[in-house]
């Protein structure tokens, strides 16, 4: 018989978060669960690692059954000592990072501590799945994600692929409505910013992010079209940010001396 | 006569380090300089944004007569504080990055705050370049470094080209032993990582990150091969993070209802 899987869980809305509780009910059903998560909400940390300061993590009692630990730093900080202290020595089948409080389609992927989670675990050549829902509410009801993720993780054991990384977005709708998923492109989207300016109780100015997400890419074959139209998008992503379609274009730039 | 170019600059290793010193001393031989720059190193903070604290702007006079601002956030906060506050009116012709204090090539790129501001002032349809020398050292001799990025922005301003981001890394020589520039895709390498494990005066164990990179690729288009051999690598990159080279096998993954 094969030997259950082993289950990495991790997610950047912080170990009490509502979303990673889904996770957990989902993947146990597939094998061995591990979860290391940060202390904190560490939405927007991107692909940061703590490099300054020391790191703390702690083992908690949050999940009955599975073994969980808290850990004081980043996402990505989380991974890196999952796969190098925690499980140092145990080979992990898979990476989950999520259920995400909002979306990570589009550019998003790049401010996301959720998918820098994961690809940091597809880097040490682990199966990596971030999944988000696009819903930002504390309180958002992630039972149609459950059902999405129990497919969905079913089919990447069963198929015994190249390991690699998935980003997923689930729409924001009863289950019933989603009409299917679609294996997608990133989108070309942006956030056109703005800063809100304010004074502190000393009269000092400060300056708070805020800004609305604008679409600038129509391509059915997207994300952003999956979801706009009740599909689950899967986006395959990788860490090569090589933009291969101007290397010839740039040979101007080389030279021998 | 042509406009002045604007140029901004920024960095990861904070507004006091030398290498910024080099980037405003080579950028103002080629138009009107703005410098927007973290007040603290901000090394390793990947494409990290602060979203649930305020930022803080202050005008400091670092560098006489350039127009100089210290940022409290990351250096991709930075970058959107620029384009959306200091400079919200006018039109940025090229953003420079760095001169980044140790080396951003292969998979760096996902942990530099360098490059990540870099990519954030792409996104905004600006010409960026992220340069880093192969020194780590607070001291490190940048004098080569400004000779290599004077040919390079005066190239990139003629050549008239469409916004792009470019990864640029010096090896750690003189400039006289520098043999050219290469157009380079990024190498596929990572980091064997160990956590330092130790205890803190309360006794309590903390951990702090540690590790080496390894090179897993011996391609001779990659940056680390250009620099290994002596040559200033250029790689062009991007913020389309997806894998199309998957995109065909994962259709098992995809359905309709």
């Amino acid at each position: 018989m094969d030997k259950k899987p082993l289950i990495l869980l991790t997610n950047d809305d912080g170990i009490f978060a509502k979303g990673i509780k889904s996770l957990v009910k989902v993947a146990r059903k597939f094998g061995e669960v591990v979860v290391v998560a940060p202390n904190s909400p560490q939405s927007g940390q991107g692909h940061a690692v703590t490099i300054m300061d020391p790191i703390r993590i702690h083992k908690v009692d949050v999940f009955e059954g599975v073994e969980s630990w808290e850990c004081s730093g980043t996402p990505v900080d989380c991974v890196k000592l999952a796969t190098n202290v925690i499980l140092k020595n145990r080979k992990i089948d898979l990476c989950l990072s999520g259920i995400n409080h909002g979306s990570n389609a589009s550019i998003n992927i790049l401010y996301s501590g959720t998918m820098s989670a994961a690809m940091e675990a597809s880097l040490e050549g682990i199966m990596s799945i971030g999944v988000s829902l696009l819903d930002y509410s504390f309180n958002a009801d992630f039972s149609g994600s459950e059902l999405v993720l129990e497919g969905l993780i079913g089919e990447v054991l069963k198929s015994k692929q190249d390991p690699c990384l998935l980003n997923v977005n689930i729409p924001n709708v009863p289950y019933e409505e989603i009409k299917g998923t679609k294996i997608c492109r990133q989108a070309d989207g942006n956030w056109e910013e703005e800063f809100q300016e304010s004074r502190d109780p000393r009269n000092q100015p400060y300056y708070w992010l805020t800004g609305k997400f604008v679409n600038y890419d129509e391509g059915e074959d997207t994300d952003l079209w999956a979801l706009d139209n009740n599909y689950v998008s899967i986006v395959p992503s990788h860490h090569d940010l090589t933009n291969y379609s101007v290397l010839d274009k740039l040979q101007h730039l080389s030279s021998e001396k």
